[in-house]
């Protein structure tokens, strides 16, 4: 069995942001010259989030509803931000968007549908910040 | 290390509907010959679901909650809808209930615990859509 | 490639809380001797979650905004509970915060970011339930 670990750093100029990295994951997996195996992708924050979807108007559509479902605002509502945080929505935001996405590698390409692509979704942006990247197969 | 690959086709007659695939994903464990790894199940569409809970009434709640949380109606209330499309909400439903899951193999048997059933969860039906099943392991 | 299986029980006294299962895990993991791989650790009952976060507050407001967006009331707004079960809520909640989580294995140790910790969600307690942890790799 092969494994390769890898860092991405992203830092998101506002609040809330999402980025395509099917790139970056790609580039991953011809570097780790696995042929058969899985890709475990993750935020290693947990106020961001990994996920597979598309483009095309749904980040606009996903930024407006994941606002309806958990708020930013009042700051107060929350326990968390009781010890000077004000990010408890993003926590939140994070778990109905989910933490990580498992693909499948397939003749050394990620094994994916027509519209599959993999986002980093940034809740509480403004700096740096890591997704790790692990191939294990052969 | 081994592994195996195999796309289930679905196509539901209406806009939304759940189906049990356990007994596929059971017959791809049985072919695979696998004894010890993990079972990746994934939508390979990105208004679709694949997801571990159960039946008995559920599959009514699961609808009418999903509808509550990200309507389908009106569909002018997402911007992805403004190129011509009306499935906006098909892809914050599956953000809800998940793209993928990875169940343990033991013993050549999906490790599950007692009411643990997986379904494939369609919020945009009436054509033929792809679930991804990659087994690795030895 | 190796394999590693151990069921962890747990018994919440309320309907609904959550636990701290890291030191569990990492337990779990030093057991197996894994060096490089990936751990799943999932939910073995419907009706409960295995997520990954943090504390400080955040236990009370997932709590909160968990039955604001599916509340455990009125029990008779569910057809799952038209069986007599009370418990159609906990199958919604956990639908919200996941299943399961699948964690990097690397140079032994849990591959984590810095606040990064796995937790135990229960909705439907007073009973003792079961999580599953599966490691694979060498």
């Amino acid at each position: 069995m092969k494994s390769y670990r890898k860092e991405l750093w992203f830092e998101i100029p506002a609040r809330r942001g999402f980025i395509n990295i099917t790139p970056e994951v790609r580039s991953c997996l011809a570097e780790s010259g696995i042929q058969e195996g899985l890709v475990l992708v993750n935020a290693m924050h947990i106020t961001a989030s990994v996920f597979i979807n598309d483009e095309s108007g749904l980040h606009h559509d996903f930024d407006k509803w994941l606002e309806k479902l958990a708020p930013h605002e009042p700051t107060s509502g929350y326990r968390h931000n009781d010890s000077g945080e004000d990010n408890a929505d993003a926590h939140l935001k994070r778990s109905v968007m989910g933490r990580e996405v498992v693909v499948a590698v397939t003749k050394g390409k990620l094994d994916f549908g027509p519209w599959e692509q993999i986002f980093y979704g940034e809740f509480d942006g403004r700096r740096r910040k890591r997704v790790l990247v692990k191939i294990i197969g052969e």
